[in-house]
């Protein structure tokens, strides 16, 4: 399952495009101009959708009129309607981080830390901090948060953080407490805390439909945690940044709506991956990009947007396919003008159908409107069973009927193969099947590992070349390992 | 975990009551006379519950009206609004009995039967079949289904019928399918079924939140049936019997209505149990009973609710239990006047903060707008672990925040226990905790099995009674089969 490609970006037949174009509906009414109609959802997989609110997409049909940077970052609200931001503002952190140095500590992992960063920039709005009883409870039975006003939004995954026996005796009886980060820094402060049980096995099954051992993220994040969880208001003493050379790709989803207002976006398309960019990904993205410019939009931004937390061991690291992907700009594969690259900082769960509502919920925040859904998102294979762990098609199904994403347009993937006819990667065609080659994650990286190359068109020469490297230096690393076993 | 008598009828003291009175409202507008004051929810442990709806309560602010039967069935409304009713009208069932023999069939359990029932006379409304694949998604993840007009209602435990490989082969590519009870009689036609596949794992693990072996209902019904679920409309022959001289117990949502109206209730509480009824329970149901006087309702009416589907083996099965519970009231520990006896058809489940919710969906169904809720309600103990399988307060917790439930006012136990110095059963006053006694569900057990009697004040004599011949009869069959063995 390691470099899953996934090429079987299958949308059912079920589920086909629902094109409702402004131009056809512009026809039908017969009235206004196309630039000012308001385009609705299209090829929504909700087999509810006809029944759902009518996706808000505030500020289309204001496009066109003078102040555009004024209508941008409305093009969807964040969740809660305010963009949480819970950095400390600069002229307060001195006295804040003195404060901070008075509290009794919890000590953080390296995933905790991509938390607290997730939280602290809004990803995770309306969120305000790790989830108290209340929240952890409505997120993992029902999926979704009651507002104050009654609404409901989305909250597939609890957000939370757990403490062992002794942090919660030294906690003792205190509000507040101070968070430090894996190297021993200060790095917030968490604010009337609420410390109550770490029932596991509880929250393992709900969240992951399963208990079955060898769960990447339960083994790195679940197994070896503390016992309680500790829920609070979060204050960030300064924003978090890792010094890995790719902090200039983490735009905040505040610096992102700035972004697509900047280029005056007037729809915004994510595209969550996780593996490196291959020819596949590339035709869905420009063919959505096409589909929404016929549509009537006028200048759609794609959000390429690989996840930048905890991923699996065998997953290709992040610095390497943040290189794949420059070169897959570079190559003019996706085109820079109209395509932004960033990092989501979330770490991966694994958890398919729970976790791709997270996935498409923190993109609501970034100011996203559209967003892209393949085959078994999040998915993995079971770790103890030959199957997939979820139904590769539960996970569109189930973003499609959420609580709380009704305002977001979901696009389901068609199916990309290698046309070996064409010699390119192209939408499966069922009538000349035995044209079409299925490469799996395995075949590319027994490729990439023997220095194989990968038929014509598969990915551009530029972001292959990266994976090959990539793969080489592994190769070399263990020879080097194994020699120096040898050796001792 | 057997016969276990909940004598720990905690509620949390942060769940203290908030009484909002009609009188308080009354003297604080200082307008319309008590009886036409609308009384809001009382002591209603929602934490949210200063955000959510002002929960429904049509009709009450009717009271008093010239028409009070054309009112009492509004106390609430049914999920959906209209009462789901699925079996066949007199007049079209040997018309209807003819086409189900010409389908393919699939044979019922004795469980799937009991589903049959339940979803017939409209206790899951709006269900009006078996789940389909996004409806059972939807239970699944959301513990919700969402309506056509954008609304939702409870829906947390998938209700499902699951039909092995040959069953399907035989139903091929028909549209319909009859139903054919554990006796061989032709039950019902399922309509536009949907075969999809049934992966027990992950229902399982999001229904109880463990995969550990030994939960009853899953042992029972889920790893013995098939790896396909079957959805569709359900169309009933005929009503559903049991003839085991207890159906004339078994009033359906309609019927049960039909008798709160017919006792001009202006408040219908229910009371969901599996257990024989002792002191401690008729404490509450009738200090519940006084609350609801003093708020202004005029004429509250319990319905006392025994659970009557398929138990675990050790529970006191139900005709033993029907006959304590008539004792109680010919006993006068609860008043027959002011309090309605029914069978809720339902198997149980044991899924604790999960299937606590289904209890109370169906209640409103039933007319009820009032729920009572214990300490771990529909909880048992791990099956593998020592420790009780749900926190004792979670399913509370959870049934206050449910979405689709806003509508009902949840009313949490207050922990009774024996006072030792009055001889009774009372509420737990920790000023003086050592008076107390609580009796744990295995000890009443074997008082029961030993011929011993508990406390006086415990239990009423006539509903003890029923217990000890009960046990009497269980070791008089035990000695004769171990006899049998003997001899043989």
């Amino acid at each position: 399952m390691s470099l899953t490609v996934k090429l079987h970006l299958a949308a059912a037949a079920t589920a086909s495009p629902r094109l409702c174009s402004p131009r056809r509906r512009h026809r039908e009414t017969g009235g206004a101009k196309l630039k000012n109609a308001r385009p609705r959802a299209i090829y929504h997989a909700n087999p509810l959708s006809h029944l759902a609110r009518q996706p808000k997409m505030l500020g289309r049909n204001a496009v066109g009129t003078s102040s555009p940077s004024s209508i941008r970052s409305s093009l969807i609200d964040p969740d809660g309607g305010v963009l949480v931001d819970l950095v400390v503002p600069e002229k307060d952190r001195v006295l804040k981080a003195k404060e901070a140095e008075a509290l009794p500590r919890a000590r953080l992992t390296r995933i905790d830390l991509e938390w607290v960063h997730v939280i602290s920039e809004g990803w995770a709005s309306p969120l305000k901090g790790f989830m108290r009883e209340d929240q952890y409870l409505q997120s993992l039975h029902f999926n979704c948060l009651r507002m104050e006003d009654g609404s409901v939004v989305n909250m597939s995954l609890p957000i939370v953080l757990a403490i062992d026996d002794g942090t919660k005796d030294a906690i003792g009886t205190s509000q507040d407490v101070a968070l430090v980060g894996p190297d021993g820094d200060l790095l917030a402060i968490l604010r009337s805390v609420e410390i109550y049980k770490h029932n596991k096995e509880e929250r393992i099954a709900r969240t992951w439909g399963t208990t079955a051992p060898g769960l990447p993220y339960v083994e790195e994040a679940i197994t070896p945690a503390g016992n309680w969880l500790i829920g609070g208001d979060l204050e960030v003493l300064k924003p978090i940044k890792y010094n890995d050379g790719l902090d200039h790709y983490r735009l905040s989803p505040k610096q992102l709506r700035k972004e697509f207002d900047r280029r005056q976006a007037d729809a915004v398309f994510a595209f969550q991956l996780r593996n490196p960019v291959h020819n596949g990904h590339a035709l869905l993205m420009n063919d959505t990009r096409r589909r929404l410019l016929e549509m009537g939009f006028e200048n759609p931004i794609l959000l390429l947007h690989p996840l930048g937390g905890y991923t699996k061991a065998d997953d290709v690291p992040l610095d390497v396919r943040m290189e794949q992907h420059s070169k897959v700009l570079e190559d003019g594969v996706l085109d820079p003008k109209t395509t932004v690259v960033s990092i989501f900082p979330s770490p991966m769960h694994y958890a398919g159908p729970t976790e791709v509502q997270w996935h498409a919920k923190a993109r609501i925040n970034a100011g996203a409107n559209f967003y892209i859904v393949g085959r078994d998102p999040a998915g993995m294979g079971h770790p103890t069973e030959k199957r997939d762990l979820y139904d590769p098609d539960h996970g569109k199904k189930v973003l499609s009927m959420a609580p709380g994403l009704e305002k977001l347009n979901i696009l389901p993937f068609k199916v990309a193969a290698y046309d070996m006819v064409e010699k390119k990667m192209a939408f499966f065609d069922p009538s000349r099947a035995k044209d079409f080659l299925f490469i799996s994650g395995t075949k590319m990286r027994t490729f990439a590992r023997n220095g194989e190359n990968p038929p014509d068109g598969f990915m551009c020469p530029g972001g292959w070349e990266v994976l090959v490297k990539y793969y080489e230096s592994l190769q070399a690393e263990e020879t080097k390992q194994q020699a120096t076993v040898l050796s001792a």
